[in-house]
């Protein structure tokens, strides 16, 4: 018997805001931050580790909120908790006192992430396997009994959840040999930050195109002019086939992004991202018909199942960025997986942040062996910063990413990288903190 | 000048559970809680209070984020702040950082809440007016400048929000005196928390009857025959005319919402609350389109404006229960009674918990003076409890709001109830926590 013996947050923050990193329209100076959860064991080859990721200021009010989700957890017999991952999901969120503070959203339901990527990381590393590859093998019932269907019936039935996945049962085994020898493709967003001079975009998007990529995406939405020009640069530097995506990050209301992205029809991009508010069903619905055929994509800033449901029945969007450390884990995650197959909407992950890449190359790749078996119009975020602070980072080459293959979720960060990023008293930080109370007034 | 020096925030929870007050299907044992903040001042008599509500555990996180949320609030001259409300909010809203951990939902958006009714307050007190006063002595531009219609172009613009205001200016005055005669209609669900026994049940329901109220609310949701059986003895009680509402706090799916609702329309409730997930904005105009002629009603969960927004464009709702501690405060909650009256929704606000009462009189009476100019099928909660807590509580006579009448947004606790039910270390909980340790294994 293995024993879960203590729960550890740390609050980890990288300075990204000191380059420019991930500056965009809405958020222009994030440090790319984790609430990173170790659930401990009495054995530490079962330890889980999972995180919710967030911009900085914050990450302290996630890592409160993790230690108080997770702390029923502690004393449990791992194999108690692990075998039935449907019913401890259900008992963490039915505290209906945390509930109150949401429901199923902010900064609850980023906790709920955190600590359910834990244990999923620990289910799949008992098993010996990647996460990507412990769901593969999992029946239509099995993985239908982890999903969280709960408001979802009046879109889809457990039946319909169980027969779509049964669909794909007997080729499951044929797209897994098929992904090891060309991995899942990706985009770039390393390219295309607001922050960056015309210049570094330029060289970026070359370096892109050299490397493989034929998808790669520009922050939009501060100024029109500048993203005009910065269009005209993408197009000249990938060509007319590649694909361009653009991405304004919630800053318009619903006409103003209707006249915005009108006025970037010219350069064809395949979609707009985050044109209004992320909770906008019936928003983006609106905004999908009025600037069709550019597509309309969101779902990082994505609540929950909910909100998804509402997207697909409203056919209010083109794309699905579900977000693996924004919903609660993969019994959530899970479900808008089987919603987006019965509504036939692509889901192309959100990544980026930190360690979003890690998860979402086993969702990706789950996804396409046993919900979607299709590739088409499917393309999963990649953002090439701070991996080297994983035990076991996503590797892309040629656009792809190469299929996992550790045990576990891929979320274990080296201990060196929290002691040094730990927020505000690991080395990088405490540094910070004393130049700034030692200088004069 | 006056400085705003140093904010406090109060984890104070008041042991409900005990009594099963406010227990329903989905929240058995809630302890009544606010995150109370106060706003210091060099000047005492202008210092602002203000809360969000939570029902206990998780408190102490709406504490830490409305401290966080308050910390820019600190050093500023308060005339300063207070002059523009609007750009005062739109500052602390726009944090990107703690923007991310919501956006506009959860932990972060009920400390927005906490933080700014704690600065209406201030703002009425420096008025020497009680907030409703306030608000209905302001023109039609000052009131739609504080107002947050970001997201909202798309049902309501600036120019329409003005005109709708003009049109209740020439009567303000004698809506006022008419409701310093009769009080502000309000309804009672102190009788019918589902922890109470039949008999309990009854005598409650006679009793209100007696004090005068129209209106009762059942929880239901748990049980379908138990629920028949509660809501026969409430016909019993209150006649055939009285107004029945029933209230299953969000336990159903869609079919089993309309399912269910259908079985009970024997005893004509004029509404159903919460029938679903709060977030299902197609869900809520199912269920209406379905239990028609009998009501839907939410909004006590209605996480922010963007979801108000859609419930009406919708048609989802026939009653909206905006809540004075989850929205945004004053600015936020303006936005959705100008949408309401655009849409020809009324407004019934969500109150009981901590001190709700105490805010939404506010609320109701403005937007009769000044919004709606219509009582026709409005009426606002009211439990009877915990109100001694206040130092200005409402008061309830033959079943309306009294006016109030003092500086301020009502929400002031007296410091010997923070000292006893400050959460873990106030004199009640201290007791308790002393004796469970204090227990043998």
């Amino acid at each position: 018997m293995t024993t879960i013996t203590a729960v550890e947050v740390h609050d980890v923050r990288f300075p990204t805001s000191l380059t420019a990193d991930g500056s965009d329209a809405m958020n222009k100076d994030g440090d790319y931050s984790a609430a990173y959860v170790v659930l401990r064991t009495d054995d530490p080859a079962l330890n889980g580790y999972g995180f919710t990721f967030t911009i900085g200021r914050g990450n302290d009010i996630c890592v409160l909120a993790s230690e108080q989700r997770a702390q029923p957890l502690i004393g449990r017999d791992a194999d108690d908790v692990l075998d039935d991952l449907g019913a401890t999901y259900r008992d963490l969120k039915t505290d209906s006192q945390l509930r109150w503070l949401g429901p199923e959203k902010g900064v609850e339901h980023l906790a709920m992430a955190a600590v359910m990527n834990a244990l999923w990381d620990m289910a799949a590393r008992r098993a010996g396997k990647p996460l990507w590859r412990l769901l593969a093998d999992m029946s239509p019932e099995e993985l239908v009994d982890v999903a969280d269907l709960q408001y979802l019936s009046d879109a889809l039935t457990r039946d319909e959840a169980v027969a779509l996945l049964r669909e794909q049962m007997p080729t499951r085994a044929a797209r897994i040999a098929e992904l090891e020898q060309t991995g899942y493709p990706c985009y770039t967003t390393s390219a295309g930050w607001l922050g960056y001079s015309d210049d570094k975009l330029r060289r970026l998007l070359r370096e892109a195109v050299d490397e493989g990529y034929r998808h790669v995406k520009l922050k939009v939405g501060a100024n029109l002019d500048e993203d005009i020009r910065r269009c005209r640069i993408a197009r000249e530097e990938i060509g007319p086939d590649a694909k361009l995506m653009i991405d304004a990050n919630q800053v318009w209301d619903v006409p103003q992004a209707i006249e915005w992205v009108k006025a970037l029809a010219e350069f064809d991009p395949l979609w707009i991202e985050e044109p209004t508010s992320p909770d906008d069903v019936l928003g983006h619905a609106a905004i999908r018909r009025a600037v069709a055929p550019i597509g309309v994509a969101t779902g990082e800033h994505g609540m929950n199942r909910v909100l998804f449901k509402q997207m697909f029945q409203a056919e209010a969007i083109d794309f699905c960025q579900l977000d693996s450390a924004r919903l609660a884990s993969i019994n959530e995650i899970l479900a808008v997986y089987l919603l987006a197959k019965k509504f036939d909407v692509p889901v192309c992950p959100h990544a980026g942040g930190v360690g979003l890449c890690e998860l979402v190359q086993h969702l990706s790749i789950f996804d396409y062996v046993a919900v979607s078996g299709s590739l088409e119009n499917r393309v999963t975020e990649f953002v090439d910063h701070l991996h080297e602070h994983f035990v076991d980072p996503c590797i892309v080459e040629n656009g792809a990413y190469r299929v996992p293959s550790m045990p576990g979720y891929s979320a274990e960060m080296h201990s060196a990288s929290i002691a040094e990023y730990s927020y505000p008293f690991g080395t990088y930080w405490a540094e910070r903190t004393l130049q700034a109370t030692a200088q004069p007034a």
